[in-house]
């Protein structure tokens, strides 16, 4: 079985859906039968690259809340990450253009190491003093995640590398209706949008493996099978 | 929409039905939006590496006829294969474990080349005087595809190399029902086996891609939108 997950590196509630995922993956009898795929998803798409500002301030404007407000919203992003056993800092952290760390991904999808650089990501924008905007914490991620460092910073300097990929994500994401982020997709059949507690992604996962019946297409043609014989109908 | 393809390098309908497909592929409208997935499914899995013989006599035992009828079975395959302009050799091919040209299409989905050495690895076996039975040829095989002449060789020289890939492709066969080869999954909805006339293809690809509806499942939850903003429902 396959699930894509769409996500933004500075997303909370991709950070947080992450870990309930894992959790509920962790207790559905087939996880090893798992594929989990990696999609990218910008909040902020339009930002130019190296514009960075601080979260908080972002909030309070969005929303038309006091610093103390935003604060306070924060505080309870935090509290759903310390639930899960994440860090999360409430100060500090800046919100930019994440074009740059989704095209990384996908080197490091090539590479067997998504996963690895996703938690290392994620890790580094809301639990540490780590800027996931700035390059050359973006060349340690990678390498850390066991990318090699040259490819790291081949793809860094050359901004279609990946590109394609990222925006076919995001065309996809459109196509199947997701609005926000994390949005899971089971066997492109079922779709769960947000960070939903650990026992929704289970139940999703079970109802998923018991409709892993395919409709067949097509009437009788010929195959060969694991005896080696190659049958042509009516021959 | 995702296409997965499991078939042998050693399975005449696999390389037609792979030319049937594509034709079906190029008249469906949304081809560009279409990614598909070269499956791992061995023929002959229990015999052993190195051990070959003439595919005529293989099929004269196996059916109980003449190498004279046997002749006649290929000729009509052969015929197949040049309606779809493929080149078919009936004298001199053989049959043999494909174990370790199914490890290099795994390496080689991991560098983006898969379809390259697909289409290869199936032209030396059905229209070539080229054994990919024989290392040297499919480490010729690999590099023109375009991969790397060492990663080629180290694949080679470990059997566990990708092993877990073909073998995990292989459970999936079987829990997906195919008994046989070629068989072709769009978007784990949709089966077709066998290979069929392109017309079939394309009409699949159009009812798996007007029935692309995921079902939702889960209550609302915490989603980060494009804008920018968190929410949580109810907060």
């Amino acid at each position: 079985m396959r699930v894509e997950i769409w996500s933004d590196i500075a997303c909370p509630w991709c950070y947080i859906g992450k870990a309930r995922f894992e959790k509920g993956l962790a207790a559905f009898a087939h996880r090893d039968d798992v594929e989990v795929v990696h999609r990218s998803f910008e909040l902020d798409p339009n930002r130019a690259k190296g514009d960075t500002g601080p979260v908080l301030e972002m909030l309070a404007k969005k929303y038309g809340r006091t610093l103390e407000e935003a604060r306070a919203m924060e505080a309870h992003v935090a509290s759903n990450a310390h639930a899960e056993g994440l860090g999360y800092r409430t100060e500090g952290r800046d919100h930019g253009n994440t074009f740059d760390i989704h095209r990384l991904l996908h080197l490091a999808r090539d590479r067997g190491l998504q996963n690895e650089l996703l938690d290392l990501a994620y890790r580094a924008n809301f639990a540490e003093e780590r800027s996931v905007f700035d390059p050359e914490t973006l060349v340690t991620l990678g390498v850390e995640a066991g990318l090699d460092e040259a490819e790291v910073r081949a793809v860094l300097a050359d901004d279609s590398a990946y590109a394609e990929a990222v925006r076919e994500d995001e065309r996809e994401a459109a196509e199947l209706g997701a609005n926000g982020v994390p949005f899971f997709v089971l066997d492109r059949r079922y779709g769960i949008s947000g960070g939903q507690p650990a026992e929704v992604f289970t139940q999703a996962l079970e109802q998923a493996w018991q409709g892993r019946v395919l409709q067949p297409v097509g009437g009788d043609a010929a195959v060969c099978d694991p005896d080696g014989s190659c049958e042509v109908p009516g021959a």
